[in-house]
């Protein structure tokens, strides 16, 4: 599982989410019985199994930090797993990054079709929102709406997608290292900041207390993205569960590239510190959040 | 405009509501000074002009016939447009319905390329639900999540995605009548339906007060269809602004080859005269659907 370098808390705290998650989005999706079924089953492939669940544990963990019930802040975590694995969906497609494998099982479009993967996609876009909106999350329909506005936010133009847009871009223009931090900021950052944004909503925090946990969840998204391009660089391919070494191939601009290998880790590792440091206010109940923030950068997929 | 048959007064609705959404989504989608900025064009592209912005004027006049203002249900009818435009960038797609054409000008992925595209559409798709939770729509945030609720249910696996998987599965196999009537139900009828819906939710209409909205969205919606199964057997290309025939030529079964054409006429004229009489209990204030329930049998494109 690649965890044995991190906190046992943290290998029960994840253990229990994917649980959680997979059970849900059992739940979730009962297969229908008409020819729309072949889209159910690429959704369920997809989205059931497989997966860190990072997201879904800061998700609930913050939420759980200021006391809202974890069943809401499963179906919200769902959400946001449902937007996650639609990106990758999306991004395995042949016109974009064309890869074959994920978590070491086909891509959605190589296990179905691309037509199939390009419509499950969409159809997990459309259930994270359909999940946010529905009382099962909160009985606060202003809880929900501002889940429904964070959680859109972060993952359009202005966000993920926008990220993933300049990811295409950094294949033919030279970019430096502010804009590969910015880059990244967007493409994984973005949906990371919302994670603990959305658990904090989902625990009434008011936005001025948040500060820290933008900060905790800002440091995390960037030490996880230097640990990933350490393990693009100099990790095993068959441990990872997808192909390695392809920005390397296509001349991207990466952390590993633009400081170095020694640098990137030496980064990395300060900024899980720094994440740490942010979490001074809380006590135990934030110990998931600290070894979530010490496993980024010491995993080994 | 394809508009000379129907009312004056439908030219006028249309006309303005055109205006309206084109400038919300001029003023929504400032293009960004950073690599985004292609992001952002591809989606002005297919969602600024072009397209005659039937759902939005459902969305509008229910609104409106029921006293909701015009500024928020304008937002709600551009979220609305944006799945709309973002289904059609999608299925345009070579692994899709694989089409250059669409309102007289090139495809998204024909203008841009298919991984622009593919982003183009994820981001309108996600934009649609940040425009609805955001307060300019409404104040009261139960509308929102409301509209959300309605607007994710209806464009996801349940609703038109699920019809799109359908519509995929038409082409290898046999469908019947009422397999056919099913998948548009699904395929272009659950956002009709969402449209009226939205309104109603915007105007604050009782649950128990929609039934003959959604009745005459019903009927409406699958005139139109059926008008659109005519109009692409015997149509106009150059005037479609898109490929036509395709549906004969890959043997699909449409409402024209299992009916034959005037009984598929005849039926289209029936469901626009049912979805009128829906409208008897509403004056003058509802003269716009009834002139849109005329329209869409009788338009030439």
């Amino acid at each position: 599982m690649g965890l044995t370098l991190a906190d046992d808390v943290l290998g029960r705290g994840l253990a229990l989410v994917q649980r959680e998650i997979d059970s849900a989005f059992d739940a979730i999706l009962p297969v229908p019985e008409d020819s729309r079924a072949r889209l159910v089953e690429a959704m369920r492939y997809a989205v059931i199994g497989g997966g860190k669940r990072v997201r879904p544990l800061l998700v609930v963990t913050v939420a759980e930090m200021y006391g809202a019930n974890r069943s809401g802040a499963i179906r919200a975590a769902c959400a946001l797993e449902a937007i996650h694995v639609y990106s990758l969906i999306h991004d395995d497609l042949p016109c974009m990054d064309d890869d074959d494998l994920r978590h070491g099982k086909p891509t959605a479009h190589k296990a179905f079709d691309e037509a199939t993967a390009v419509l499950a996609g969409d159809s997990l876009h459309a259930l994270a929102f359909e999940l946010l909106a529905d009382e099962r999350v909160s009985a606060d329909p202003f809880i929900r709406s501002e889940l429904v506005l964070t959680l859109a936010t972060a993952s359009g133009h202005k966000g993920m997608a926008g990220g993933q847009m300049m990811d295409i871009a950094a294949e033919t223009e030279e970019f430096d290292l502010h804009t590969v931090t910015r880059l990244q900021q967007l493409k994984t950052g973005a949906l990371l900041m919302a994670a603990v944004e959305m658990g904090a909503i989902l625990g009434k925090l008011p936005d001025e207390g948040r500060g820290h946990l933008r900060n905790y969840a800002r440091d995390i998204g960037l030490a996880f993205q230097i640990a990933d391009d350490l393990l693009d660089h100099e990790g095993d391919q068959e441990l990872a569960g997808k192909a390695l070494r392809k920005d390397e191939e296509q001349g991207k601009a990466t952390f590993v590239s633009l400081m170095g290998a020694e640098a990137a880790r030496a980064q990395a590792h300060a900024l899980s510190e720094q994440a740490i440091g942010h979490l001074a206010q809380h006590g135990k109940e934030a110990d998931l959040l600290r070894a979530l923030a010490r496993f980024v950068v010491e995993r080994d997929r």
